[in-house]
């Protein structure tokens, strides 16, 4: 139904809304929040992307490409903001978020 | 960063919104599209709010409960229409549908 | 292409998803934000919500009212949370969630 | 709680995703359905991205900049497809598509 290489973007895809999600959930509960605002607001717009792109992916919409361009900005822009950060969360976030925007660019190769 | 439970439920609805637009896609390109319409939509329906369900269980709502109960309806309501179908297409999508929808009961448990 | 009442609900649904968005992104600016992470969280179920609710609206989804059913629930949990606080964004969201829950209660009457 | 600017491209985004699903829901109902296959699919498409580009609007996403300028290609294209078809409700989607296609862009200046 989906081909193999639209199957590993939805894997992907999904596990960077997990965990973008689980960063963004962390980021909250550490004690210094008021110094993760950007990396809230950026998971938060990161997950909704991914979440966004999956379903295009699944509909077999006919601007996915645009659309994972878009995401590896996305992905980079989440990425770059969680790098800062030295939460085990965070790195761990920028590093899902990188591998994401790998295979969205492996995707559009 | 999700348990097992939420793992499986989350798999499943993925599934779910994958075999449903895969379904609408073929109902469109059926000879008889005109007996297709209430497939064609509820198929629509299916795949929205298991995406929805999804990025709730994902974020961890605390409205999972009540949404995953909806979604029994939903998967129900879509299963109940593909059934009447003798298309390959559909009665795969009946069976995953109803397949979701137990994942979901057992999920409630 | 609306009738009146679909119209009037949709108008309180992009209402409350505005105002409950300004409440976060207030929230996340708070000295104390340590005290505002259920307001924080409600505010973005309320949102999601909301918009999957106009939507289904806007889609004539056939499960439009189990959806409003849903959304006078989270529109009230939302409200009651902001109620806790005096902060004046906080105070106006829990006026626009009651109101955004009347509406909801009126379209299904 | 939006600037008038972001106001008008909300207000223009919702106005194209309720004409787009109202063009779609008809096109399922014309007699040569298996014609408005592409129209139904791209109805579809621009409907979902509103309501994206909406929702980043109001949460005001550090992306809507690129979002909008997505925004306007997907327009263009269900605009150019339903200019194809003489149905009432085709060319009106067109011109709403249109319509909505140009606040983008001025929202951009």
């Amino acid at each position: 139904m989906l081909a193999e290489k639209e199957q590993q973007l939805v894997r992907s895809l999904q596990e960077c809304m997990i965990v973008c999600n689980h960063c963004l959930n962390e980021c909250l509960a550490e004690p210094h929040v008021g110094e993760m605002l950007d990396c809230i607001r950026l998971d938060r717009e990161c997950a909704e992307f991914c979440s966004y792109l999956e379903q295009a992916v699944i509909r077999k919409s006919p601007f996915v490409q645009e659309l994972t361009s878009l995401c590896i900005s996305i992905c980079g822009e989440c990425a770059k903001e969680c790098q800062k950060h030295k939460h085990k969360h965070c790195q761990y976030c920028a590093e899902i978020c990188t591998q994401c925007l790998e295979v969205c660019k492996s995707y559009l190769d």
